[in-house]
């Protein structure tokens, strides 16, 4: 998406990929959203590092990443000989998918370039095949991005208000994102309407990365507490409500998204909102049988008893951006430990849509509807 | 309550009154909990500025600040011209009075003490009765939250796990408080259980407030995102919600009270799990007739977008207090802006009962029940 720097705007990508310099160039997300720096890794390990440091994050994202990992791990390879190159990329590939190890995302993308390159018959065939393939998953990733845009902008009417939750953001993808796509897809088709974003605590992906990314496309938002959203809700502030995914149950509609989302849905069926999930098709797991079985990662207390942000002063309207003053405080009692699950699992009656990019279905019908296009390879 | 020092435990008021120095002696709550200091005002300017500035907070803390404080500002006179004494008391009342406008509890402390003070017909015995009527306030006060304890205890259950949003413990009253008295009645009674405290963004009274107090008096807890709840209910991980109230309108049985509660109150119901408020009988609005026409006051936006605390290392066990590192950070994309309704209004359908100091209501039976024994002087 476009990001305005010192007065000029270009358009960005989370990944992409210098070819002449063989290296995996990255948007530094845990600077934003207090600084924008693009950083480009030498060689597959440094790849593999940033997906394990969180320079980089978000299903689409990392995939695109370890995709990109291989081909440069295997554009590294020099020499001729089939099977050297075979060890050595089956190395690359495992260091890729070892760097957050229960992301299914990075194996899925790096199978995928892993079977387009074995078509090449020499070396350099599959290096340039890998790349081509890693390529080709980005530009899907952002294209199914976009679609996903395509069917979600119809829900967004003029004037309207509507809340997010964590970042399903251009970030967590290639670019467009998923929760965000219909909004950046309204919003070209010239709607006027208004995003509120979760802080969502503990992490405050809303308040950091969700709000810099609509800031830099400028559409009209504003940050609210987790606490608020009831409250605008019960007083017809809230005219829909769109989150992302972690993993959708394509058996019995269940949603596992940010811990939260489900306290979000049960509020908007109070409120009959409509509340809908945007998501690319590899977010949907058609095994599982039920959602009570998807594990919920418990995280570290240190991520609720403070906060991470730039030291800087209440009163001010001028937020300086100097890195050296980041700084982690401790708001809660010293002596206080805490409970931080960080996922929750929403039930599909709580859901009015699943917004992918071929179409909208109620989350009951995936299975029905959706599985066996999938299964016929659409 | 309870509070330990340097391992000596100590019993402590939120609010006392030195008589030798004629000083109102208040918990410094601003440096909670990353230290605990008692200050002691030297005359009624400074009580009051102790109020504007939140030194203290909590309806019936501040209530009981401002009877002190008219009997400090009476015992300061110095003659025996009771017309001048007059004029002066008045000019100390309406001092306190303009320390925290919207607030009611202050006004009401100090109408009764000021009634009980004209019955003396020296300058002398009307100082004397000032203070002896501050007293009996305050100790009012904190029996009133006794009470409320002694009824509230009865829904406590070994094993137990409870959750409160904010703080409406001893901090906010003389002693005891309100939400937290239950608790401490249950833990005297031998009783085991746990509280889940909601952080309460933005201004995290639970994970600052609650936490601190229950450390205090050794009550097992844990520090909770408020986006959390929801999936410890879900899971079956919580069995009973204690709140505080702002106001709870005896008409109609709707409760206001800080921001949030509302999103709790409908995930009880949900899962039908008990939920409680807790409140002295002076919280009730018996005028007003619909929640709707409660003002919501819209903070300071600097709250939503960052948080104050101690800088630390998060990785740290042991957390330094000094308060030279006490900061503010700003959290959130620097370029947004926020909305921040201090407080919500729960209807009374999602209220299980009201804990008063006379006995447990159903919200909707306030105006029948409770109302015809206040009307008639209890």
């Amino acid at each position: 998406m476009n990001v305005t720097l010192r007065g000029r705007t270009g358009h960005f990508r989370t990944v992409s990929f210098d070819a002449a310099r063989n290296s995996v160039q990255l948007i530094e997300q845990r600077l934003l959203p207090h600084a924008f720096k693009i950083i480009g890794t030498k060689n597959f390990r440094e790849t593999a590092q940033a997906i394990t440091d969180m320079v980089v994050r978000g299903a689409g994202a990392i995939g695109a990443t370890a995709a990109y990992g291989l081909a440069q791990g295997a554009r590294a390879f020099r020499g001729s000989d089939l099977k050297k190159f075979s060890a050595h990329t089956d190395l690359v590939f495992k260091m890729l998918a070892e760097a957050r190890p229960t992301a299914v995302d990075p194996v899925n993308a790096m199978n995928d370039v892993r079977r387009k390159m074995l078509a090449g018959k020499t070396v350099a065939e599959r290096q340039f095949l890998a790349l081509a393939a890693a390529e080709e998953f980005a530009n899907e990733d952002a294209r199914h991005c976009e679609e996903i845009g395509r069917h979600g902008a119809k829900l967004i009417r003029n004037g309207m208000n509507i809340l997010t939750h964590c970042n399903a953001g251009w970030l967590a993808f290639v670019d467009t994102g998923s929760a965000t796509a219909p909004m950046y897809a309204a919003q070209a088709q010239g709607k006027k309407f208004h995003v509120f974003c979760d802080e969502t605590r503990p992490r405050s992906q809303g308040a950091t990365l969700t709000a810099w990314e609509l800031a830099q496309q400028n559409i009209s938002h504003q940050i609210i507490a987790d606490n608020a959203a009831g409250h605008l809700m019960q007083r017809g502030e809230i005219d829909l409500v769109i989150v992302g995914s972690d993993r959708v149950l394509g058996r019995t509609g269940e949603v596992a998204n940010k811990i939260g989302t489900y306290t979000k849905a049960v509020l908007a069926a109070r409120h009959k909102i409509p509340f809908y999930v945007a998501i690319p098709l590899s977010t949907i797991d058609w095994n599982l049988k039920r959602g009570f079985d998807i594990p919920i990662e418990e995280r570290e207390e240190s991520e609720v008893l403070g906060a991470w942000g730039i030291i800087s002063n209440p009163k001010s309207k001028i937020h300086n951006s100097k890195l050296n003053q980041r700084a982690y405080i401790r708001v809660a009692n010293p002596t206080s430990s805490a409970r931080n699950p960080g996922f929750d699992v929403t039930p599909a009656e709580l859901i009015t849509g699943i917004i992918t990019p071929v179409g909208i279905f109620k989350p009951k019908e995936l299975w029905k509807k959706l599985h066996p296009r999938i299964t016929a390879g659409m």
